[in-house]
C-alpha cells in the first residue's frame, strides 16, 4: 500500500482528533489510501454512546461499548492512536497541541479533521455538574451507576422518612432519546431488578421524574412519536413533567420555574443531566484564528464541504459541527467522517498522479431515521420514505432497535456477550454488571472531598 | 419458616460482618433458622477474589466476578444486607457501630459472626500504596488495569528511551498465587493481546519481572509445582527474582535489597503488590477489649470452634481468623462459615425447644487442595489424597482450574458470559475488558492531587 520511496515523514500527514464515530470512521476509510494518519484521543476507547444509559443501569459492562481505539485500528498499518488531550490547534503553523499527564506535544499536519464531539452543556451552569452527572462518557456511566444504586442502599439504612423519600426520588433532567432511556431504565431497574431485595425500603416506590424545559417529550421525533413514548413511560410510572425550566440544582435537590414565573422545589439526592450539549472547545480555538464562526453550542460553521473559511485542509465532523439538517447523532458523524476522508483520498491520488483533484461535490446527509427505547419491549422509531416519514412504535420497534444496535456494535464477541446480556434482562430480569465501586458507594461530590482536604492539610500544617 | 408469634423484634438477632466467602456462606447456611439476620459489608457486592487479576488485565468485566450481595441473598427472608464500613464492636452492650457517608448506625447483636477479611499489608511501609496497588478489591484491579494500560499509552508518546523503558518495565511484589497470575497475564497482555497495535513503541518489549523476599515461588504448594510455575513463568518471558526484598516504593520504581545486604533498584513505572496480608483491624479492636489475641497479620486467635475467649456468641471466620492448618483461603473462609452457621442453627433449634444444645465440636478444615494458573493452558496444582498430595501442573491442571472457577461462579449468566470471555482471550488472544475511565487514563497519584488542590486553594485564598 505504501507509495514507492515514501517515509512516514515525507508522507501526507493526516491528523483526527477524536475517536468517537466521526474519527474512527474517517481512519478506516483511509484504510487504502496512502498517508499517514495520527488520531489523537482524550479517552483510550472508541465509545458507542447510544448505549451509555446500559452501562449506567447496570445492564451491560463499559467492556462491550468502549473497546481500544488501538485494537479496532491494529491492523491499520498507516494509522497511529495517540492518547492525550488537544489543547489548541495552531491554524498558522498547522500543528496540534495535546497533553498527557504533565508531557505536551506538538503534532504537525497537513490535513486537520477535528472530531472531539460535545460535551453536556449546563448552559451556563457549570456548578450544576457536580451535582447532576451528565450522560457522555464512561466515567459519567459508572459514576451515576454508583449514585443510582447507592441511593437504594442509603435509603435501606435511613430511619428518617422525609430523608429516605429523598433518596427514593430520581430527577432526569432533558426528555430527548438519553433522558427518556434513562428514566424509563431507572424505573425497570427499581421495579424488576431490584425488587424484593430490601427489607426496609421498597424500590418500587422510587419516584422517577423526567423534567424538560421544552413542551414535549422527545421534540425531534414528532408529535405523535413524542406523545406515544410519554404515555408508555407514565404507565410504567415514570412522571413526566413539562415546560419546566431547571433554575438551580444542589445536593439535596433541584429548583424549577414554571410556564407562569412561579418557582417549586423537588428534593431529590440523584439527579441526571441530559438537557443540553456543548461541542468541543475547540470550535471556539479555531474561530479565534480564522474567519471560522461558532453557534451558541460551540458547533463550528462549516462549509458545504465540511471543511472550515480559509482554510480548506481543516475538517470538522460530527457532533462539533454545524450543518443544517443534519442532527447530532451518531449517522451524522459517521456519515460525516466517510465523506471528509473520500476528499482526503481523492485528492491524495490527485497528488500521487500529478492531476488536478475533482471539485469537492457538498456533503449531503442520507437520513436513515432514528429511534429511542422507553422500556423493555417498547421503543418509537422513525424512517423517511420518499417525502414522507414511517412511524412506529411498540414491540416491533424495540425489535428494529435490538437488532439494528446489534450490528452496529464493534466485534463479534461483543455481540454475543451484549444478547446474552439483554437476554438476561430483557427475558429474566436480572441485570448482570451493578458492581459499583468502594469510591462510588462512599462517593462524596468532589466540593466535600476538597472541604476535606482542605481541612487536613489545615490540620497537618498546624502540626509542624 | 417463621417461629409461631417471633417478631422481628424478638428473634434471635444474627449479624454478620462482611460479604466475602465466609459471610456470605454463613448467611446461606442461616437460610432456615428462625433467625433474625443483619449482613454489614463495606461494598455491596459478594466479591469472587481469585479472578480478580482477570478483571486487572481485561479477561472480564468486574460484574462477572462482584454481583450484588442482596441480589444473592434476595430470596432469603430472614438476612437483611446493609451497606456500612463497621468501625467498632462494642462486646460489653452487644452493639456493632458502622457508618455511611456521615450517618452513624448502632446494630444490636445476640451472636455476632465477624468475616470481614484482609487488606494488603505492606509490612508498615504504608505509603507504598500510592504506588503499588495491592490486588484485594475491585477498585485495586480497575486502578491496576487502568495504570498497566495507562502505561503503554504513555510510552507510545515517549520519545525518551530511559522513559520509555521505565513506562514498560511492570514489577509484580509478592510470588504467591495472584502475584504469579499477574505476572503471567501482564506478559500474555503484552505478548499477544497489545502486540501490534502500537507504532512507535513494540509492546512485546514489556518487562514483567517478579519479584519476592522468599527463595521461592508458590512457597506453600512445594518446592516441586513452585519450580514447575517458575520455569514456565520464565519461559514466557517474566524476570524472576527471588530473595529479594523491597525496602522502598516511589512513582519511578522500586529499591531492592539483596541477601547480602546490597541495594539495588529498578525503574518501573508501574508496581504490584500482592506481598502480604494484613486482617481487618476489627481484629485487633476485640482484643482491646476481651482476652482475645491477634497475630502479627492481625488475624484473631480463636478457640477451637471459632469464637473468642470469654464470648462464646461472637464468631471470626476466613482471613481474619487464626487457625493452624487453615489456610488463608476460599475454602477456610466458605467452611468456616458453614460450620458457625450450623452452631447457631443447632443452638437456635435448642432454644425453640427448650432443650440444652450439644457441645460444639471443634472446627476441622478438610484440605480440597490448591491450585494456580500460570498462563493459558498452564496451571499448577495439589490435591491431598490420603496422607499424601497429588501434584501436578500443565494442561490438565488448566482444565481442573478453568471448570473448578466455573462451578463456584455466581449465576448461571455469569458462568456463560465469563465461559465466553475465556473463549476469546484463551482460543483467541483478545480482551473484551479493556475499557479505562479518563479517570484512570490521566490517573494520578494522590500526593499529586493534593498538591494540585492545596496549590490551587492557595491561589483561590491570595485571590479573595
Amino acid at each position: 500500500m505504501s507509495h514507492p520511496g515514501a517515509t512516514a515523514s515525507d508522507r501526507h500527514k493526516v491528523v483526527i482528533i477524536g475517536s468517537g464515530f466521526g474519527a474512527l470512521n474517517a481512519a478506516k476509510a483511509l484504510r487504502h489510501t496512502d498517508v499517514d494518519i495520527k488520531l489523537i484521543a482524550r479517552t483510550t476507547h472508541h465509545l458507542f454512546q447510544p448505549l451509555l444509559y446500559q452501562v449506567a443501569t447496570g445492564i451491560i459492562s463499559e467492556g462491550e461499548i468502549a473497546p481500544p481505539t488501538r485494537l479496532i485500528l491494529r491492523k491499520q498499518r498507516n494509522a497511529q492512536v495517540l492518547l492525550g488531550d488537544v489543547t489548541h490547534v495552531d491554524l498558522e503553523h498547522k500543528m496540534v497541541d495535546s497533553v498527557l499527564l504533565g508531557h505536551t506535544y506538538r503534532t504537525p499536519y497537513d490535513t486537520l479533521i477535528l472530531a472531539a464531539g460535545a460535551g453536556q452543556s449546563y448552559f451556563g451552569n457549570d456548578h450544576f455538574a457536580e451535582f447532576a452527572p451528565g450522560m457522555k462518557t464512561i466515567d459519567d456511566a459508572l459514576e451515576l451507576r454508583g449514585r443510582i444504586l447507592g441511593a437504594f442502599e442509603q435509603a435501606e439504612r435511613s430511619s428518617d422518612p422525609e430523608r429516605r423519600r429523598k433518596l427514593l426520588t430520581f430527577v432526569v433532567v432533558g426528555a430527548g432519546p438519553t433522558g427518556v432511556e434513562m428514566a424509563g431504565q431507572i424505573q425497570e431497574l427499581a421495579d424488576q431488578t431490584l425488587k424484593g431485595s430490601f427489607r426496609h425500603i421498597d424500590p418500587t416506590e422510587a419516584h422517577v421524574i423526567l423534567l424538560d424545559a421544552a413542551p414535549a417529550v422527545l421534540p425531534p421525533m414528532g408529535e405523535k412519536l413524542g406523545l406515544k413514548a410519554k404515555e408508555r413511560l407514565e404507565k410504567m410510572g415514570v412522571e413526566i413533567q413539562l415546560n419546566a425550566m431547571v433554575t438551580d440544582v444542589d445536593r439535596n435537590g433541584i429548583t424549577v420555574k414554571e410556564k407562569d414565573g412561579s418557582t417549586r422545589r423537588i428534593e431529590a439526592a440523584t439527579k441526571v443531566w441530559s438537557a443540553g450539549v456543548q461541542a468541543s472547545p475547540l470550535g471556539r480555538d479555531l474561530a479565534h484564528q480564522s474567519d471560522t464562526e461558532v453557534d451558541r453550542a460551540g458547533r463550528v460553521v462549516v462549509n458545504p464541504d465540511l471543511s472550515i473559511p480559509g482554510h480548506p485542509n481543516v475538517f470538522v465532523v460530527g457532533d462539533m459541527a454545524f450543518v443544517p439538517g443534519v442532527p447530532g447523532m451518531a449517522q451524522g458523524a459517521i456519515q460525516g467522517g466517510k465523506y471528509v476522508a473520500k476528499i482526503v483520498h481523492n485528492e491524495q491520488k490527485a497528488r500521487e498522479h500529478g492531476t488536478i483533484p475533482k471539485p469537492r461535490e457538498p456533503f449531503s446527509y442520507f437520513d436513515k431515521g432514528s429511534m429511542a427505547t422507553v422500556s423493555k419491549y417498547n421503543a418509537v422509531a422513525q424512517i423517511p420514505i420518499g417525502k414522507g416519514k414511517l412511524e412506529f412504535g411498540g414491540f416491533i420497534a424495540w425489535l428494529a432497535w435490538l437488532g439494528l444496535h446489534l450490528i452496529y456494535l464493534v466485534g463479534f464477541k461483543t455481540k454475543i456477550a451484549t444478547l446474552l446480556s439483554w437476554a438476561v434482562t430483557f427475558f429474566g430480569r436480572q441485570r448482570g454488571q451493578m458492581t459499583i465501586t468502594e469510591q462510588q458507594a462512599y462517593a462524596r461530590t468532589r466540593l466535600e472531598q476538597l472541604e476535606e482536604i482542605a481541612a487536613s492539610l489545615e490540620d497537618e500544617k498546624q502540626a509542624s
